[in-house]
């Protein structure tokens, strides 16, 4: 058995594997994992990752968790050109310092402001408050000046004159606000031109096809009651 | 100029970078950076890390935050012993989960373990009430699960048969609830002979030297009034 990858493209850290999969001709089965029928609950993907969780590896015997291992692994296994994970060691720790902040900071930030905005009233039907919504969209504003500020800055991708790691978990991370209505990159001409970079640089069919699920997530039918009861604990406790 | 490094032993990144640099003869200058005396919020530092944070690596002109980054570059730029970061693609990738799952996981959990159970109220004068206390407590019993369920199982170490940066990083994360008062290892004795291999791995000397500020931090003196006000909102974002 060659390659498995357990996604759902509904999720930005199964976006980036995808994305960077395909990108870089990795060969590789897709097994999905349909997120909002609650296949993730089940007892037969509990066998693949008992943390109910997407993405997952799988490379023979080998189980692997965690996008951002998933995205070193491939990187070192398939040799991937130097620019998505540089040898050089200062490059190199440009992109994992992105990759340590993002997890607390944009990712937080971008997947509170999806749930709260669009998943947890049309998929969930649970109303969330204005006040919670503005202080989510508040927190997400911060995170996106540091976003530019101590990122970007003046170059032309996060790390350096080259697209990384680092752009490809930012830019899938961003489109969960996008896909949710929000006007992430209206004001902030700096960032909307990285986007229109980084989207040529993966090119822009592989990223419109990746990005399909979550620009209809608006359209989320909503679950049925048992569904619901089941999810609502595990995604107040994922948003939390 | 060698290389500096700010840190405060009373944060748990700065602990594992201070054992990892220590133990592995990594020669730098320590650059004290006294959190509960508000240094990180001076001027000053601004302009070593404007994020506010400890740690922060200087090597030469080249700054760099995020200890998981700074764990890496070390790792790489001094060439130390393979256990602690394989070469190995798959023993790597190991290491790479565990120091990818923490941050919102057990990092997050031991953080306001910390701070809900003494920094808020000796520190900071704020009392926590019992229930948001014991919803924390319970946080950090089910992420322990975790750790010893789908991170440790039966190996000696986290990843493997040696100790790796996945260890240094869960070790000193715990002795955060543990400088709190709160039974970590009681009835888990596979993670207390863990802990025991680590503490032997790392030294007994280095390990009991770089914990000596968390264990005291229940005699933490109280917090003026004017940094108070300066600390609490920023303290309440980091551990939400």
């Amino acid at each position: 058995m060659g390659l498995e990858l357990y996604l759902d493209l509904l999720s930005q850290p199964c976006r980036a594997v995808y994305i960077f999969a395909k990108k870089n001709r990795i060969p590789f089965e897709l097994r999905t994992v349909d997120l909002r029928e609650g296949q993730h609950l089940s007892d037969a993907f509990a066998q693949v990752n008992p943390l109910q969780k997407v993405p997952v590896l799988k490379d023979g015997d080998f189980v692997l968790t965690e996008s951002v291992a998933i995205l070193l692994y491939l990187a070192r296994k398939y040799k991937v050109p130097d620019h998505w994970y540089p040898q050089d060691p200062q490059a190199c720790a440009r992109v994992d310092e992105y990759l340590a902040w993002q997890h607390t900071a944009l990712r937080r930030n971008c997947l509170r402001a999806l749930w709260h905005k669009v998943m947890l009233p049309v998929f969930l039907g649970e109303l969330v408050s204005p006040e919670t919504l503005a202080a989510t969209l508040a927190e997400l504003d911060m995170a996106l000046q540091v976003l530019e500020g101590k990122f970007l800055q003046d170059k032309a991708f996060l790390t350096g004159p080259h697209i990384s790691l680092a752009d490809l978990v930012a830019i899938t991370e961003l489109m969960h606000p996008v896909g949710a209505g929000c006007q992430v990159f209206k004001g902030r001409p700096k960032l909307a031109a990285w986007r229109q970079r980084v989207e040529a640089a993966v090119g822009e069919a592989l990223f419109q096809e990746a990005h399909e699920v979550i620009l209809k997530a608006k359209d989320s039918q909503p679950a049925d009651p048992t569904l619901k009861q089941k999810m609502l604990p595990k995604v107040l406790a994922m948003i939390q």
